[in-house]
């Protein structure tokens, strides 16, 4: 693990340097982003402010998939073919389960080899904070890093447990949705919130022998999609095969992904969902600092149990117990 | 429109009257209820305090469909059904658009014409605070007095418009969700969320010639509920069909609610729920005043829009927006 940067570095210095695309800077500085320590916070909000001129030009794109599924080599397959294109491709994750070891960056430059061995790919595990509001904001500031640093497309990998696909689709302008030609039941992984947040389900093994399979659960998708999720005025997601095996079908799945940022950018959906990402975020961070406040406070604390037992209890109205709330913490 | 209760009104003395079943009393102490005076939030804390060793005998049912589904004409004949066994029904809405007028009254009196005029039933519109959090929580304290008057079953209507329907499946035991038999395309109507909250789904018009298509729709929504929902240890949400018409399957749908007492209680799902709901209650009504205080304060109120202008813009970062807000409220 890379040391965090100096304390007294200058932020403004270490922002240029970021910006000559210098991959141990990076990250060297996604390790200050992912620092708990406070010093070393305020150090980030000033670097990432510094950079923030020059974020924004990259296509981020979120990437979820059921296990066995074949992200990892989707994931490389993609990633491959991007940088064979001339784009610099960046590889993050939302894990708020994984923790923090040497292992986690071996895992993936055994689970993406080729791009683990790519100059022009940068691949970053995700952080370990616990909570999957801390993962998801340091991976926020990961990517506008990246960003700065020159790479044009941000792969944002989740893991799909609990909300990790929420924070990862608020994060991101085109969520993926990878998927596995099934015997049927094809509905069975497609879980309710997914198809909400799904920009396109891509069928993943659509080689050999399953490329009927494959089109088969496509063209189930794509009845489930159409049923479940009200296109927008300038995109319907769509349902496409490929293989990350054999790479049939990557350049097409990668085509659809520039057509939707070109119509949604004609039609202004692209910039203002960005926009309200970026406000939705602020509010967000400023609630958990609330309730961080809220819950760390002392004298609350000491009572809360008392209280909150009570209320379950149903001897104290929650109405009445707020009230009790507001008066310990001066509200 | 009733008026508020004097504001030297004894509340243990209202709270006996309430109890005595007087219909006029919980008339008057509901809009004392939805009163927004500081004096008459203050005395209705302190009636719902008095109230609530009063309360929780009740079953409380939410109750959401689409439009056309035939809603008003379904509570009117499930409420005089339930009369007519001995219970005692109060039917409750929440509907964050409606605006109090004389109108909503009178027009739940011709929406329900059998229950308006059954002595052992109380209707009451939707309170109109304007917020759902607000128009949920005088709901939820109606619901409580209610209970301590006598009524046994709470019906609590919702119009499915953006979060209502989360809100009374929040405040309620039991979530029934109406449906048409229509032709093909079942699934068109089964919104995303409405399959996690539901817990029956009732299939209404299977009368007459549509006997067959209501029972071929029930036959795909427990297809789709069995693939979408997984079922908890004591419950799995069966799929009906009845005629508000002709009252044909009521009491199916009654004995099937019954069911899902006897079984959730006898698992301790049904007490665990409540519990669970009255804290979570708790924390949202904590975060509303949270956010009230937040958004009220006068010198934010002045910086606010600016800053979410460079936040959305992206001249400011999210993250330093925050620091600029906690430092202006004191934070």
């Amino acid at each position: 693990m890379s040391r965090p940067a100096e304390s007294n570095k200058d932020m403004t210095s270490l922002a240029a340097r970021i910006r000559t695309g210098d991959r141990a800077t990076l990250a060297r500085a996604i390790t200050l982003i992912e620092s708990k320590r406070a010093d070393h916070r305020s150090q980030a909000h000033r670097l990432v402010q510094a950079l923030l001129p020059h974020t924004g030009e990259a296509i981020r794109i979120g990437i979820t998939g059921v296990p066995g599924v074949g992200k990892s080599t989707s994931i490389d397959t993609l990633g491959t073919y991007l940088t064979g294109r001339g784009h610099r491709v960046c590889v993050l994750a939302v894990d708020p389960s994984s923790s923090r070891t040497g292992g986690s960056i071996l895992g993936d430059k055994t689970r993406m080899p080729r791009l683990a061995a790519d100059d022009s790919a940068f691949i970053r595990p995700s952080p370990s904070s616990g909570t999957l509001g801390g993962v998801a904001a340091r991976t926020r500031e990961t990517m506008l890093l990246c960003e700065a640093a020159g790479y044009d497309v941000i792969l944002v990998e989740t893991v799909g447990v609990g909300q990790s696909e929420t924070a990862v689709a608020d994060m991101t302008d085109f969520f993926l949705v990878l998927m596995l030609p099934g015997a049927g039941d094809e509905l069975q992984g497609l879980k309710k919130g997914i198809v909400e947040l799904a920009d396109m389900i891509a069928v993943n093994k659509a080689d050999g022998d399953n490329v009927a399979r494959a089109r088969a659960a496509a063209a189930e998708y794509r009845a489930a999609l159409h049923i479940l999720k009200p296109p927008s005025a300038a995109w319907t997601p769509p349902v496409v095969t490929y293989s990350a095996l054999t790479g049939d079908g990557v350049a097409e799945l990668w085509r659809a992904i520039e057509d939707f940022r070109d119509k949604t950018a004609k039609a202004g959906e692209f910039a203002a969902k960005r926009r309200a990402q970026q406000v939705k975020w602020m509010w967000a961070m400023l609630e958990d600092r609330l309730h961080e406040r809220l819950r760390g406070d002392p004298k609350l604390k000491a009572k809360l149990p008392q209280i909150e037992k009570a209320v379950a209890g149903g001897t104290l109205s929650a109405m009445l117990a707020v009230e009790e709330i507001s008066a310990i913490i001066g509200l």
